[in-house]
């Protein structure tokens, strides 16, 4: 049993209080949250009046893609697709994705994230690369007209829903723009089938958006709820260009709004409307995207841009409060990916934690931890991660089956590999 | 004598080109940049292929605000100044201006910040605190309204703007609206009898310009360049809102638009036009704001912010290149600030460095060092910060003439004081 001791608690379980005392963690479950008790510990960690805190969970990511961070930015979003992306992602390979898949976990840990909804392939690689780790994944099929079956999706869905305890699967597609009609319905009737949500990226652009009115006179969402595919709920990543309606099939359907502000401003795609999200009771998750697009895997810089860019799109400093975009980084990305076992801290929730130190200079002084977290926190304050019980970041040094070092080095003579004509 | 070696090196002298090598410090100054050389050193610093640059310095602060940080968000403005901002600074001494610059300072340090251009009161204790750390500053006279003379103004400068290698001093008012017209008038007259260039917020909010045009017919630009402020240069802090011909006067007069996106963000003042300001060759210089209203004092968010909001302002991934944005946040603003002689890395420039850690995910891999520190960078990657040859922070330790612990203790009871009604 781990004793993690002198801490500041913020559960988040329907509560921003911030209470002072002990957690018991016995294997990978919390077992007690409370005043200091007596009892047996194998470990104890005094975190030195720290704040402790659910970790964040990353609910849209394509992990491997850190091989294309700062290769292809400050270009046109077409130049960057056709000349960059697409040519070198036709030459990966497993090991390929292995690599860079544990170099994103690495940089997931440094910003406190326990956890990804990945969509990407490879995905034996994938798998193996998060669980040497003991870094939990969802993983989202990303079909499309260039890859993939309806048959190979139920495959998939059915080796890995399961393959292990940090592993999970989600239904999907791509997106309505790279996927034809009829693989779409077949996707939702998977979907019908297990009884699972559905999933996309969803009106990230104006251009999709306009491309799916054109082709079906439909928007994404409404087109993907005319095929029934929400029967059993899911979301969108993205959420960009939603329209009334979009958000009314949201709100009905109890889907989840997945928004990655970090990708949609470096892309250019536009600010979502997390505003209008809050008012209509529309359930809010965070992803970071790929680093090809964002460029840093950096939650707290996420938290920062969903609110200031509200602030900014309302020319109101007091929209979108800080509280309930913290909210949505940690529980709601959680629940979005299905993790209710590790969404907040209590007895019984998986011991999924990240630990705030605040001892550094942009924590101080202490008016409100919340806002300090939100407008101010950077991944300097991430003191620890924890999944499952175990530490694998702590002041800064990894505690992984594969060194940094090594996963640094092969990162790079693999992506050199990738760059050569 | 100072050797750092086993370094990549970003001198900034007309050049993003990185290359490998030594630097040597002798005293405060930067002796010999090159390959490997012997010599007899004091010290020897291996930076482990880290990259070595030009420190941030920061071009617009209120540095002892940091006692408001995270008391004083999620409000309208004029309730945020109200309410919460006006109060407070009233009960202020020169204690507290000491205590929270220091931890202003510490900040700063942690994100490679070497200098600050700031605009507050209590100066004695504001120069005390910042010389104790062996930080850099440059004081903006702040006359408004409510505080300070012209006669007042003249004896802070004839007092400050050499008091010691580390202080400086020039010549404004706090801004327009807050400043009668007879009081404009004096400072602008101080300017000439000085040689002087002429600071001021300028056009942060649309009221602002609204109201003087309303008052003079005129942009606040165009007022202070009507009435000879500029006859020296100078410049404007924030710049949010200028017109086409405030940007024409900014270019004829030679003046530095200091950039705040962070603070612009999260009190909604609105995006300035960089893009447009580039176009133009205004010259750009950045700034956090004071913890008030940013919260952060950290320039990597502040980077990520100014090209991410070109682009989301120009539907275009392309707008607003991260080179020019590294070059403003460096080089830029120290030479805004006249710290001509530590805007770049060259022999004979004062040592102000800053070590950027490329051994942390990421940075990995390193496609494109420059875009790297831009688009993913975070204070997590400043390793060591370097004023005048001396380490002032080094792999999250300090090296001041008090304990971090000391500072934060201090400024914890200090602003629960401030708090009591």
């Amino acid at each position: 049993m781990i004793k993690i001791t002198n801490a500041k608690i913020l559960t988040l379980d329907n509560s921003f209080d911030v209470t002072e005392g002990d957690i018991h963690i016995d294997g990978d479950c919390i077992s007690y949250i409370g005043a200091p008790k007596d009892g047996v510990f194998e470990e104890v960690i005094d975190v030195g009046g720290s704040l402790v805190m659910p970790s964040f969970k990353n609910a849209h990511t394509h992990s491997a893609m850190t091989f294309l961070r700062s290769f292809a930015d400050d270009l046109p979003l077409d130049r960057w697709l056709n000349d960059r992306v697409f040519p070198m992602e036709a030459k990966l390979t497993g090991e390929d994705i292995y690599a860079f898949t544990k170099l994103a976990v690495l940089e997931y840990l440094s910003s406190g994230i326990t956890a990804c909804f990945d969509m990407y392939f490879y995905l034996d690689d994938f798998v193996r690369a998060v669980t040497d780790c003991g870094f939990k994944s969802v993983i989202c099929s990303s079909i499309n007209d260039f890859g993939g079956t309806p048959e190979s999706v139920e495959e998939e869905y059915l080796k890995y829903k399961s393959i292990s305890p940090l592993v999970s699967y989600r239904l999907g597609i791509h997106a309505e723009y790279t996927t034809r009609l009829e693989t779409i319905k077949a996707i939702a009737a998977l979907c019908h089938k297990y009884g699972e949500g559905f999933w996309a990226h969803n009106s990230e652009t104006l251009n999709e958006v306009e491309g799916c009115i054109k082709r079906y006179g439909k928007t994404p969402t409404e087109l993907f709820d005319s095929l029934g595919a929400y029967e059993y709920g899911g979301g969108g990543f993205h959420c960009v260009h939603l329209s009334d309606n979009d958000i009314d099939i949201f709100k009905k359907r109890g889907l989840w709004a997945v928004t990655n502000a970090g990708s949609n401003t470096k892309l250019a795609s536009g600010v979502a409307d997390i505003c209008r999200l809050f008012e209509n009771d529309v359930k809010l998750a965070v992803g970071t995207d790929g680093a090809a697009s964002n460029n840093a895997l950096d939650m707290f810089r996420e938290m920062f841009l969903i609110t200031g860019l509200q602030k900014l799109r309302y020319g109101d400093a007091s929209a979108c409060a800080a509280d309930e975009v913290l909210k949505a980084a940690t529980v709601g990305s959680a629940r979005a990916m299905g993790l209710y076992d590790s969404d907040v801290l209590a007895e019984g929730k998986k011991a999924d934690i990240v630990v705030i130190d605040l001892d550094k200079p942009n924590m101080r002084p202490i008016n409100n931890i919340v806002k300090n977290i939100v407008y101010s926190g950077s991944k300097q304050n991430v003191k620890l991660t924890m999944i499952n019980g175990k530490v694998l970041y702590r002041d800064g040094r990894y505690f992984l089956d594969e060194s940094e070092a090594d996963i640094y080095r092969r990162a790079e003579e693999l992506s050199d590999r990738l760059k050569k004509k």
